[in-house]
């Protein structure tokens, strides 16, 4: 089987195969960024677009980088101080840089769908950046690559992901590609920020973190985001901490021998003690140095597409 | 005859001559932008910098894009954050930046004249990106350019000009260029933004829309620049859509067969019906592609001279 | 003797022989931006990293330039939408980044010792660009450099550096770098603005600009930051500009044939007046191209150490 999409738009449109095409090409990508020259021919002359309307440094710092390790142009559209504020749409705004001969949109938005309006009206490659609660696609694919590197599998894995499951694209977009991949998902959070019937698509809900934790292989931390509180989703971040806070205390409820996870920036304190973070069974920095292989591979398979 | 100017200023100095040696150099260059590797090595190891003191997306992007496939590193020169905040002189801002050793300046300024400044006080090349209400040199020759590509030539052929003709550096360089090139220009708008005397300069000036348009080959739309309507320029944007606006029913105005064209970005429901910007009689999406062809030439031929 | 530090921290940490290696590696480099094409591939392949807290547009600019001109990638971070703001550690930033495998920090912070406490928690490089009050070694260099150019010697040279000597980090890293290369150093401005104590580093301290002048073959004018005088460190600017603004009354001071430095940028008409700005003795501009050198230098050398 061949890759054949223009667009990565989330996870839940992804067949198992397609998932496994993205990591292999990942894993080959990945001895680039340990050589002496970090750098590769692939997308020579290519140009790569992050087009932002949210503002991000961590994940459009590693696009940029995926982008330039692949020899791609990359140009990053402000859109603060773009057109976009003069009122223009932003399927006008995609067509206009088009026009310019791009091959590549990175799109992230606070709306969910935005990215597939932009890619049903350019012929150019686009890939979803995180759009709204809906999906953050090479967030869990770099997630998923990370797993299987420390297993050497996902199927058969428990993976407990802990916090604001409801808001979370993050969350989201695993839940679609630790399924596919076989992984039995377990979530827990306060009930406030459980979705109502997530279990139609596949995961358990469990209140209890102690019972969640249990046989857990991933704990799978999200971040708390602070401005959640004032919309009173939770009463306090103490009690958040008291209840869902990963510390020393917690890790005797997993018997096995497990890895913690978590998409970054941590709350230390909050979600996770500045213990755990540091503890050799964190793999929040390798999730980071495979974020920039996942990213080369998505480039390199989309753009390929449009030649 | 050859190129021989460090600077491109405004189109109002160019001879016939000059401007058609840069339309034939974009025409060479336009191709590769269509190549799989979209870069040609002619400013490898140039410095090109984006010098703009006013905000812009569109063209600061353009230019970026045209020196990146020419193969020059280009520097982006944030003037918010830059020692201009700190009281420092644009001629000292210029003459710090030339130390390290640049080879062009892309200058947008909201003072008319400040490129020239510029230039007088530097060695390296310096473009005219917008000036004020003066001129807007690369904006009309992409536009000169566009017209030459669907028309197969210039002389002849009847322009009408609709909007804010006062404040619009676009206009301006427009009828330069376009007089130059032998163009019957018309323009057309609401009596406060025609400048008064400015038959002088070689156009016909007509208030009313339906007449500007008959015999019209090319129907370009200003921008209307909101802002202006609280300085009272124009009663309302609905008064001025109605007397203004280019929608269907203006279609049977001009018997010929016409091109639509705009400098970007678009008003849709203002100046420009939605239905009118998707015509297939559109050039709006050519002209922001001829953008980038018409801006490498002009890095190319003016960087070539200080080498 | 061979460079052999991963970092560039500060002045006060090198000796003499590892600044004429710098300084010495500067000279060829030197060459590279009088090129047709500027640029040499010592870098190729690397990843350079701008992690400026404090903004800043001149000293970035020229890092950036250095780094292209040695085929590096440069990334910006830009630390007002970063994960700074969302109350991340410095520590954590920096090794985030890290984790996508780069190979040098050039760090500006208004904390002094905040580049120290980054290198400490890093492998990659770690250049200061200017912490707090306390260094900023490239500015030194690069003057150390210029000054060696202009003289072929800095040892037996009286060097008066003249304005806030207090907070000016500039001031505290060529003392270091001046003294350890033999120069006599004499410091000069109002009493509020003197250190105590700072004879003990090996300087002279003169209340009166005359006196200072006298016999010096350089003077260096520091930039009156003019948010200080809300502090009350000086009655007002036209008492500074009267007994501490150098203007062309002042030239019979030095009897000597000397020359005139600024870090920039300068403010014209308070520590120095426009036709002393543009003299033939200033070495400003120069000290502007020697900075790309020096830079290059730096980077060179300190990356060169991680390998």
């Amino acid at each position: 089987m061949k890759w054949n999409k223009k667009d990565l738009l989330g996870l839940e449109d992804l067949s198992r195969e397609e998932i496994e095409i993205i990591l292999e090409t990942a894993r080959s990508f990945k001895e680039v960024s340990a050589r002496p020259v970090k750098k590769v021919p692939a997308l020579r002359g290519k140009t790569v677009v992050n087009l932002f309307f949210e503002p991000s440094t961590r994940t459009k710092t590693s696009f940029e980088l995926a982008a330039k390790r692949l020899s791609a142009d990359v140009l990053n559209f402000e859109v603060g101080t773009s057109s976009i504020s003069k009122g223009e749409t932003i399927v006008d705004t995609a067509r206009n840089i088009e026009a310019m001969k791009v091959d590549c949109f990175i799109v992230r938005h606070s709306v969910s769908g935005a990215p597939l309006v932009i890619s049903k009206n350019v012929a150019a490659a686009v890939i979803n950046a995180g759009d709204g609660c809906h999906e953050h696609p090479t967030q869990a694919l770099l997630d998923l690559f990370t797993i299987k590197e420390a297993f050497g599998k996902i199927s058969g894995l428990k993976v407990t992901i802990i916090g604001d499951i409801y808001h979370s694209r993050v969350a989201r977009s695993n839940i679609w590609g630790l399924g596919k991949l076989g992984a039995k998902i377990v979530v827990c959070g306060p009930p406030t920020l459980i979705p109502n019937n997530i279990e139609k698509i596949g995961v358990s809900v469990c209140y209890s973190l102690p019972e969640a934790l249990k046989d857990a292989d991933i704990v799978y931390l999200l971040r708390i985001q602070k401005e959640r509180q004032q919309e009173n989703f939770f009463p306090s971040q103490a009690e958040y901490r008291k209840f869902f806070g990963f510390d020393s205390k917690r890790i005797n409820c997993t018997k096995k021998k497990f890895f913690l996870m978590h998409p970054g920036p941590i709350n230390r304190g909050l979600e996770i003690s500045t213990e755990m973070a540091e503890k050799e069974n964190s793999l929040i920095l390798q999730q980071v140095t495979n974020g920039i292989a996942v990213r080369m591979a998505v480039l390199y398979l989309t753009v390929r597409q449009i030649q």
